[in-house]
């Protein structure tokens, strides 16, 4: 058999399967994933809604679509997402994508040659690491404090790697929670501006807030439309119908689109109109706010037991929103290797903070914590079954 | 900003967008798209598939997929799409993809690095080309007679081009119509294996055969898994719902499901879901027997009417299924002019044939013709003009 190409040398992603495998055992409970609370889906509005449109459309809604996406998403996405955001935008600026994932796709596509520099936050979402690797980027992490990235730093390696992409998930982020502040927001897209730079605003979990007052979007402060935003409806309404939005300059989204035809010609009609009609129907602030509360109450509970059962010297995030608690345990402690005790043993999965990180010696005294996918009980007892594993090693 | 990457330099689309700018106007009459007949879609059908699903399994719809695909699908699909065409595989042979364009496009990130070359039956479909394009391949066409591609010539090829991959429809192909003989089926994977090639089979129309026997898939014959065979829904149940297979060894499925992970996650469950209920209830043979007949009545009466009204010196293709009919006019007539012409003063829309070659010098006189998407009487008014126009030029 012919090799398989080169970019694709790096990419296995076996790691983590291989941890995962340990989560097949149903009696696990798991803090791995970054599922929706099974609970959160508004099963009833989409089988009304998708009743109704195979009645009224069904054949149009059968018959090929334009690549460019379904118009009544894309207008409800411009009213109903990007507006109340702050954001405005022609028809032309948006783009319909199968899941969010694919406009990070699409991005590299029409961005990255291979050794072309891409910054990203560190620690930051595995499965971005993988598309950038995946088109044989070079991966530039960012430093990251409380406040998101380190302005000064990230200026320090544009200098340095001439990167062409920087790209960040700037609320509730993925691993960390962590939300970037509105001023250093302004700033990024200065230094975009002042050096050449494409911003992609990954932004699936903003919607997701339980305290504290919104922060606008990077988009918001981009005057030269160097940020591309990328929303999700995984989150919000449902990972399953794989639809997203993305929002940024019209030669960018025609870019775009020319790529996404050769890629999946065009993402399914009818996942597409049941978001469209979800929204301009008015169901998501509703549907929000039922669902948000669970949220909030199941991040709580991992607080308030962390607080309770961690060992003293182990730091954590107290995100205002999103899906994920961050940690860190004292340098020189192996969260892999507790890991697999905690799997195999405690019956309690989460992920080693080891996998989000550019470089294999990074963060390997680091974990995430997911508190949407259990119930507050289940929650509750993995983080005092952790916390005593935590405190034999602190 | 920063400049687009060099794969997408010539992947414009842009020609042929341009072209179907003229096909806006709803009084024309388009033999141009390749899009199934409104009539055809099963409806009733999947609406009530779909609300049961909904019904039953909404939850877990909703909710993340595996990459790899909907269990139910791909076993459906093995059960009811596989095996009776004589295709023997297990689960992991199996990927679902968000139509089978998406196939190509994996296909392309795992093998292809920029400057190998890809092996196509010329003229071929316009969406691979820019597939291939996009992963910067050497494109080498091979060519073909009235049984598909010429063997020798394509051994030819191979020893002088060293190709990884072979792309080829061998179904009433588009654009041509043909459709490869069984034993230049088996001739082509002794070739591969010989040569150490890849063969992807996208293989769309091989269930819309309205009369003749059918012929073995290439996969039959292929004994070292040198096959991966693409199997679409978009012409036997929807294109709108985006849903295809790939077949083929377990290395590769596996490599493409890695590669599927940071395309686009996952296809939507519900579209997979529909699909795969459609099959396993058995729907499909009847829906073929409703629907064959309605393309056979248009096939033959786009034949009747070249024959009664096309010049003597235009030959076609008179294919035994499928959705396209091919010809060729005198050497020397430019079709792209009779196109506009036809486009603009008779309202008959077509796509000229050069599109689907390789290079920009080739099958200046040659065009397709679809048939699946206007009715009898408006095919026997488009071909009457058409006719008058290519006489004035033969």
């Amino acid at each position: 058999m012919p090799e398989f190409a080169r970019r694709m040398e790096h990419v296995t992603g076996s790691a983590i399967r291989e941890l995962f495998k340990l989560l097949a055992d149903p009696g696990i409970i798991s803090l791995g994933g970054g599922n929706p609370a099974r609970e959160s889906f508004p099963v009833e509005e989409l089988k009304e809604i998708i009743f109704e449109l195979m009645t009224e459309s069904g054949v149009n809604l059968l018959q090929y679509g334009s690549t460019e996406g379904y118009m009544p998403l894309r207008e409800a996405y411009l009213e109903r997402i990007a507006k109340p955001k702050g954001i405005e935008g022609d028809i032309q600026n948006v783009l319909t994508l199968t899941g969010s994932m694919q406009g990070l796709d699409l991005l590299c596509k029409v961005f990255l040659n291979p050794g072309d520099a891409v910054l990203v936050e560190s620690p930051t979402f595995l499965g971005a690491l993988q598309a950038f690797t995946v088109y044989q980027a070079e991966l530039v992490p960012v430093n990251m404090d409380d406040e998101g990235i380190i302005i000064d730093h990230m200026e320090e390696m544009i200098i340095k790697h001439h990167p062409k992409l920087f790209y960040c998930i700037p609320t509730f982020q993925n691993p960390t929670g962590k939300t970037l502040r509105a001023k250093r927001r302004e700033q990024l897209v200065r230094l975009a501006e002042k050096h050449d730079l494409i911003i992609i605003e990954d932004d699936p979990y903003c919607d997701l807030r339980y305290k504290g007052d919104p922060v606008p979007p990077i988009k918001k402060f981009d005057e030269e439309e160097r940020v591309v935003m990328l929303n999700s409806f995984s989150k919000i309404i449902s990972p399953g119908i794989r639809v997203g939005c993305a929002l940024g300059k019209k030669e960018i989204i025609r870019k775009m689109s020319v790529a996404k035809q050769c890629s999946d010609t065009h993402t399914p009609n009818l996942t597409q109109a049941a978001v469209a009609e979800f929204l301009s129907r008015g169901l998501l602030p509703g549907h929000l706010k039922r669902i948000l509360p669970y949220y909030a109450e199941r991040l709580a509970a991992m607080l308030d037991s962390m607080d309770e059962c961690f060992p003293e010297s182990c730091r954590y995030t107290r995100p205002e929103g999103g899906l994920f608690v961050w940690g860190e345990l004292e340098d020189g402690i192996n969260v892999t290797e507790l890991f697999k005790i905690a799997a195999t043993e405690l019956k309690v999965a989460f992920i080693p903070g080891e996998q989000f990180f550019t470089c294999p010696e990074m963060g390997k005294n680091t974990f995430r914590f997911n508190f949407s996918s259990e119930n507050r009980k289940n929650i509750e007892s993995a983080i005092r079954k952790l916390g005593a594993l935590f405190r034999q090693y602190a």
